[in-house]
């Protein structure tokens, strides 16, 4: 019996990271491959007690099915939320995901046809190009550089669906989109009438200042905002969110009763006990500290172990460090030469829907100890040379 | 800014049963529409008890990104559990879905083309047909007595990508395929080479015998089979799982990344926490023993109050009654005047994707206590007798 398949399942393919990461797990192996926050950041008392509470004072509530629209004080905290960061919207406009993964899921199950185009940056996030798959869309991608989309471009994109950006600390390349190239972008976008997919999950990691507004705060009726609990306190709990016009929530909250009927109502009231009496105020800023450690280690190694003709530019925030080494390397190829010599990374081709960068690589700084950050460089450096 | 949605979103519709639970959830009324599990199933104390190890043994793992495929001691569970029921599968056959929904929508995502047909049984899990609406089939309707789909008439589902059976006391009807059906069933999918998507949300809900073994386990290689932790132990965890030939796994498990990266690990492990000593062997006999107790008094309230004209059979486990009225009935014109009354029900046309049958009733009896069952058979009667 062979059951015949869609043909959307061609388009689907592996997760070419999940791959990576399988092959360079392995002991000994110093890995800056993975895009995991620390798990030293997870809040694993105030989590104690708040499932205590929960599971004291609504244990129905709590375990019984839920409105798939999420639980009323987490949108309303979401709401609150946003608003600090110059983003007004009501708690009806707001959508509770299981993880801001699955807002990308009902992003594309709601706005993409077959064949319709849908821009992108370069690189962009792999998993987003995964969620748009099964949807066939023909991806464009937008010319970049390192202060993010050209609006000078952004006509390849005219007739698009919508354009797919993640302007805070982007995984892979960690760049941050500044407050003048949005403000010309979201300018090109009105212009030619092209909706916005904001994708922020990392946008509360800075380390000296906080990013710009959101694109969203600036074009709310043209902008679908996701967000994630994920980076500031757990992403075992797969809680993230949706923002969007009025006009696209019930068809968004439609395709997700279909999807999974609705969040966890257990983990969203866990993590809106957790978060209700202001305790974000005092945990964000330690994963933060600890983040820029992190960073000074790695840029100090990169400093100090990487052959010439390397560059990379210093996050200012997020998780990833974005090394373009000489035109002539291939990191694809790089990689287990890395690994026999002991470091793992992404190559930067991953992040690419077309024309791939082949001579960059995506090193993660917030899962390895600094002085294993320090080791892994020195290792990483001994491979690019031997290669170069 | 108007912006264009995806053709899909117009074949995409809110839950007609949310809907009318909205108006019905007042209080007062005694509401026989939802399709909610008894709360005083939760195993409140269990869950408490559970939370605390997972938290205390094992926190960072719980709390951290997961495999997709879900957390592998819970699927060798799930594996082992299968294998009671009669059904040989491999643990790298089973995926951990968000709620036994997800699984739909993903069946649907990896077998659905727009405009290929779908076959469905007559009344059907509407839920389904949301979690399908999506992929744009041509839904195909099978003709169905009292014991299921009726097998003489399979070809009218040739060509179909799949045929969704509930054959466990299946919400809406109750009714529950006998192990004759499910041969002749079988043998006739088989025939015309129509792979079948088995959902057991309720098999362990039986009441005096188990019902017969899956249609998974006389057909493996042709049956995606879905299971759910909902029922025997709470719904606001959304945990589920799909079980798959081997050749489906690879798409399946890329939908999953697509959808939500993972099924949230924190509740997988508690979940397996709860579970792994043998906890459901006491735990589901005693939502057996409660659920026919309910079963008991609404059929003992059925016999008393309902007029001539109205049939129903007697679910032999499950949730619901499935109660037929006289042809004349129209029970979505019904149910305002039966929440006049004070009771609240879905009118069955719900449960049908074409031709439905306006004369039926869906009837929870698994919420509401014994009296008030009476009662608002009662008040039900009262406004039957007013409209016929």
């Amino acid at each position: 019996m062979i059951i015949q398949m869609a043909r959307r399942a061609e388009r689907m393919s592996p997760s070419i990271i999940r791959e990576i990461l399988k092959v360079t797990e392995r002991p000994g192996i110093i890995s800056l491959a993975g895009g995991l926050p620390s798990p030293d950041t997870f809040p694993i008392e105030a989590m104690r007690m708040a499932t205590e509470r929960v599971l004291r004072d609504q244990p129905r509530e709590a375990l019984q099915y839920a409105a798939s629209e999420g639980f009323g004080p987490l949108r309303d905290w979401v709401a609150d939320h946003l608003q600090t960061h110059g983003l007004q919207a009501d708690a009806s406009q707001i959508i509770i995901t299981t993880g801001s993964q699955q807002g990308l899921d009902l992003v594309g199950k709601v706005l993409i046809d077959a064949g319709s185009p849908v821009a992108i940056e370069a690189p962009t996030y792999l998993g987003a190009l995964q969620a748009f798959a099964p949807y066939e869309p023909e991806i464009v991608t937008v010319p970049c550089d390192d202060d993010g989309p050209l609006p000078a471009q952004l006509d390849v994109a005219k007739g698009a669906r919508f354009l797919y950006v993640l302007p805070n600390f982007q995984n892979p390349s960690g760049r941050c989109v500044s407050a003048h190239r949005r403000v010309q972008l979201l300018q090109a976008a009105q212009d030619i009438g092209l909706p916005i997919v904001e994708d922020n999950p990392y946008g509360d990691l800075w380390f000296d200042t906080a990013p710009p507004p959101p694109l969203a705060s600036h074009w709310p009726e043209g902008t679908v905002y996701l967000g994630s609990f994920s980076k500031v306190l757990a992403p075992g709990l797969r809680l993230g969110y949706v923002v969007a016009p009025k006009a696209l929530i019930p068809k968004l909250l439609q395709a997700k009763q279909a999807a999974d009927l609705h969040t966890p109502g257990f983990n969203q009231r866990i993590v809106h006990e957790v978060i209700r009496d202001g305790f974000l105020r005092d945990h964000v800023p330690a994963i933060r500290a600890r983040y820029k450690a992190h960073r000074d280690a790695m840029r100090a190694a990169l400093e100090r172990h990487m052959p010439p003709g390397c560059r990379w530019n210093a996050p200012v925030g997020g998780m990833f460090f974005w090394v373009e080494g000489p035109p002539s390397l291939d990191a694809v190829a790089l990689l287990p030469k890395a690994v026999e010599h002991g470091v793992a990374f992404v190559p930067g081709a991953a992040f690419y829907a077309d024309h791939p960068r082949l001579n960059t690589l995506r090193l993660s700084f917030v899962t390895v100890p600094p002085a294993q950050i320090e080791r892994g460089i020195e290792l990483l450096a001994q491979a690019l040379k031997e290669t170069i």
